[in-house]
């Protein structure tokens, strides 16, 4: 792979997909001084005259200036492209994805769940790849408007030593935006340990009826079946090489209590009629973890009700 | 216990609850020529008016004059009350009851799941007591219409040999009648092998998203996730002593098969929002199970995700 063009500061950074992850590290990079461009569908519009509106724990801020565009054919290469497309929309990088690319352009997936990394990388080639893994509570509440409620860290890496110097590059270029960012030498480890959060509180968050999650922390049967899902997916990362840390049940269970009331992006996406990330963050890792002779009674439950449960609300809406 | 009069055909009969069951097995007790009386609520008047008209695949019938009453206090004594309220209006027993029990009256209760003769016999003397299970695919489809599309037969037997005679004459009223009605030693073996079937398909019925048989058995996972909790609930029968015979998963699956698409009656309370009789079907299956120290991983999330479903459904509507 060609080397990037020294500084990153220079660099041109596309964001692929403007939805509240999207909009908030764009946001949060352009605010910094990177050259950024965002690709919108819906807020288009309403970005353009007004600007993107973070809320955020950290602090809030306004962007008023956003290069914002429908098309990535008007937006011109790019050497860094940050995909934060819901994975379900993976098949349209096919077509967006052409007119970004140079020969050194990366592409770096802050997406969600397992296979993100190996759809880049089977078209685009492993080499361009990095994988990062965003820790927070975040949700688009309005047109152009973000509300980031808690945490908001990123892990990254390559996938292979042809993008390391550009990972390392990418997580200064976060950090001098004032996002908390670590290198990842495994990004499929750090996407294993955020798996065993989302499996069971996005997962419950549908199952149970849209609920968001105190309520499932309220409800001594579904805190106690949330347990059991997340030592599940525990034992699962274990047998295929990603140990997890002792305690990581209650920790995780403790971090949920400061949530408060958090809806997962996915339940608001399930209740809303649009389209859930059920292969991404139940498909995929539970056929990873049956492949590798895990034993999953409760995610492999919870993974045939979702997929009917939004079969069902899709088609009722 | 006083002997009931001979002959059992005297016998003045009341069906407390007129739904679906109560409205089809009062119906063809009524018209094989015993003494009913009905006691209904929403369909009172319709069915003074125009009469019960049952679609069976048994064979069509229409009984024209009903005896239906809206209050207990209007029915006079009765020999046999048959209970065909939902598990959770059981409370209302304790006001409903007292005005038709003689000092010889049974009390037959054909309700679902488990709890409900302890119920009686903790207020009325186990003695009084029969349990009758029924095996029907049965739905109240309009006021006084009840449809009646697969299966039909019932097991009943008493609590105690005080009401022996009085069971075995009630079996035979209700072949009089036209209903395949088998002797069962004990109600509980027989509640736990209807169950067997109740618990996975009313509960994926409401749990995949208020679906039919049909759509259970033809999702795969959804499929075999029914077997799995019917392994659990026949493990926990065994361990509680009340053995299932070998074959019957398969055998269930195959005649699940055969009622195409039918809608749990469970399940239509939980769209509609009414009342699911959640307690007598998951709730106390899965104490008892847990207090045998069966393993249940799938009825314990089953159980709590309905419990959660309902409530938020109930709040929504």
């Amino acid at each position: 792979m060609e080397p990037l063009p020294d500084p990153p500061e220079s660099w041109r950074l596309a964001i692929i997909g403007s939805g509240a992850v999207g909009c908030y590290y764009g946001a949060k990079l352009a605010r910094a001084g990177s050259r950024v461009s965002f690709l919108m569908r819906s807020d288009l519009a309403h970005v353009r005259r007004h600007g993107l509106d973070i809320r955020s724990h950290l602090g809030d801020f306004h962007l008023p200036a956003v290069h914002a565009f429908g098309s990535t054919d008007d937006m011109g290469p790019a050497d860094v492209v940050i995909i934060t497309l819901k994975t379900t929309a993976n098949p349209a990088l096919e077509t967006l994805l052409p007119p970004l690319l140079h020969p050194g352009t990366r592409i770096l997936t802050l997406q969600n769940g397992l296979g993100n990394e190996e759809f880049l990388a089977a078209r685009w080639g492993a080499d361009r790849v990095l994988g990062g893994v965003c820790f927070t509570c975040i949700n688009r509440t309005a047109p152009g408007r973000v509300e980031h409620t808690a945490q908001g860290a990123l892990a990254l890496g390559s996938l292979t030593p042809a993008s390391h110097a550009t990972a390392a590059a990418m997580a200064h270029l976060f950090e001098r935006a004032g996002v908390s960012c670590r290198h990842a030498d495994d990004v499929t480890a750090v996407r294993w340990r955020k798996l065993v959060w989302n499996i069971p509180f996005n997962g419950l968050a549908i199952a149970a009826g849209g609920i968001d999650t105190q309520r499932i922390l309220d409800d001594p049967a579904l805190a106690t079946l949330a347990s059991r899902l997340m030592e599940e997916v525990i034992a699962a990362a274990g047998l295929l090489g990603y140990p997890q840390p002792d305690g990581l049940v209650s920790d995780q269970i403790a971090a949920t209590r400061t949530m408060t009331a958090y809806r997962p992006s996915s339940m608001i996406d399930f209740v809303e009629g649009r389209e859930v990330e059920t292969e991404a963050i139940w498909g995929e890792p539970l056929r990873r973890a049956l492949a590798a002779g895990a034993d999953m009674p409760r995610l492999t439950m919870l993974c045939a009700l979702i997929r009917s449960l939004v079969a069902q609300r899709r088609a009722a809406l």
